[in-house]
């Protein structure tokens, strides 16, 4: 998928904004200045545990315009139907988007529809992009990572991933794992608010954990170093990714994130986070040094370090 | 289609702007006020005479914001990928993505790819959203669509739609017919820049030119009246709609449009359009009236007036 983009859509849409390899795109359209973003919903399942594809939908870009440092404010919905698709999952799935809408306090204001021959779609897939205003004149990028910033995630990690997975190969664990799947940008306004330096926000969906800082580190040329026994996991999380051979680092969440800040800004940090969701464990994990270039490495239980790498090939397709 | 977008949509999403059913939403994030659209584009085959899916990804969406008077400012561009899809073919599209938003003068700012497993998607589908700027206080909008008012087309209809149904079929016909898909921004900047009071516009893709005007005079409850003989046809549309049965009133473009115009303002506009584009034949093909509420009426070449319906069923699924 890196090379995909770096190879075709970089060069034929060869543009500052993309280069950028953002989240979301920083328009300047007038003032305030604007985060545009969008993404495609291909979930399968498309209802597991926590939530649905209409909800991931919502949540996701929503997500995506937090982690510029924007307050979202207005989404479209492209929806692509196979013919003899449920009336009711639609309609089941629109309720859903409306939630998620209100909780993220967001409108829906354009949408299409179109339909496909039976067998050359897959049940629904819906793209949502979306609009956010960047109030404050914070420079939230890749490139503001310094050394000894503290990285913080904001919860345990990997319960998206297992939750659709699981519901799709039909498994059942002792404990019911659920979705992660949550609005993010209340949790980011909360910092700014509270005056927290933030460098930079990643959330944590396809290639979980390891993949974003890996992205991270490339994109700033720093070293990203982490405390494996720091990263916090879930009991039942592990339990399913022992039994599966899953690595938690590389499941997809889609309803945490990490914010690199000024080390002076950490426990504060920690602080607004805990203030929002304690239950969800939000933890320093490590730190930015220059001991290497643009690489992550981590630091086992056993005290070994170790480089991490990207995900390569599929761990888990289709979990958004 | 209709009944979806009311029962399901309108319903989850019930909100001023989408209950407006105009092509795109005005959004008030400050100055200037902005709209956004989205669109998803299935046409099957992809590359087609006069064009492919991402030329029509560019110009659709773009159109969709010329339509409320905007000028296109930025497009996103989700991809959803059929596993198995010659790289060569997305790369063909990506650069006629490129020379699509040259052509148009905006920029695609940011992106996303999904892949779904082969059997699950059809090759290649795109969503583009995009973002205008309104800088006129014009309001463009079905309410303003009052007695006296002239209707005029941009050109000739149904180029796009016979050309990608004949490449889909492999039918040839004696005069190659390529799509009509192309960028209209440039024609509605004119347009306003000349001081036309432009009272509505509407793109005429799916359902054609009386789908698009069934749809305005419901909207605006009143009557428009058009002469069968004033509408634009090339001969080959013609020749084709006759041999496969199709009524060219109902065949889609992707680069033509009606503009609802003061009758003062109405040479002016045909003026303008014919500056721009004389080979395409602009002309008045009627004015609204309130003779009857909410209704189409088109007078025949034999003069006998009926009533024109929106089109029922898919008469060319898949064209856009």
């Amino acid at each position: 998928m890196h090379q995909l983009i770096d190879d075709i859509f970089c060069e034929a849409f060869a543009d500052l904004q993309l280069n950028a390899k953002h989240d979301s795109a920083i328009v300047n359209a007038g003032s305030p200045r604007l985060a545009f973003t969008t993404d495609s919903y291909v979930v399968d399942p498309i209802f597991f545990p926590g939530g649905d594809i209409g909800s991931l939908a919502v949540y996701g870009t929503v997500n995506d315009l937090a982690m510029s440092g924007a307050r979202p404010l207005c989404l479209s919905a492209g929806f692509i139907l196979e013919e003899g698709f449920p009336i009711s999952d639609l309609r089941a799935i629109a309720r859903s988007m409306r939630a998620a809408a209100d909780i993220s306090s967001v409108s829906i204001v354009t949408g299409d529809t179109k339909v496909v021959d039976r067998g050359k779609g897959h049940g629904v897939f819906i793209n949502t992009s979306g609009i956010g205003v960047l109030k404050s004149d914070l420079v939230i990028s890749p490139e503001r990572i310094a050394p000894g910033d503290a990285i913080i995630v904001n919860g345990d990690i990997g319960r998206h991933g297992i939750a659709v997975m699981a519901q799709r190969e039909g498994f059942t664990f002792e404990t019911r794992i659920e979705s992660d799947c949550a609005p993010l940008a209340g949790s980011v306004a909360s910092l700014i608010e509270t005056g927290v330096e933030i460098h930079c926000l990643r959330d944590l969906t396809r290639g979980g954990l390891a993949t974003a800082l890996v992205e991270l580190a490339a994109a700033s040329g720093r070293c990203i170093q982490i405390e494996e026994v720091s990263i916090p996991v879930h009991d039942a999380v592990k339990g399913a990714c022992e039994i599966l051979g899953y690595d938690p680092l590389y499941v997809a969440c889609e309803g945490r994130f990490v914010a690199i800040v000024r080390s002076e800004d950490a426990d504060v940090t920690l602080e607004v986070l805990r203030g929002i969701s304690p239950q969800l464990t939000p933890q320093i994990i490590g730190y930015v040094t220059d001991e290497y270039t643009g690489v992550v490495t981590m630091t086992s239980g056993l005290g070994v370090d170790r480089f991490i790498d990207m995900l390569t090939g599929e761990q888990l397709p289709r979990i958004c």
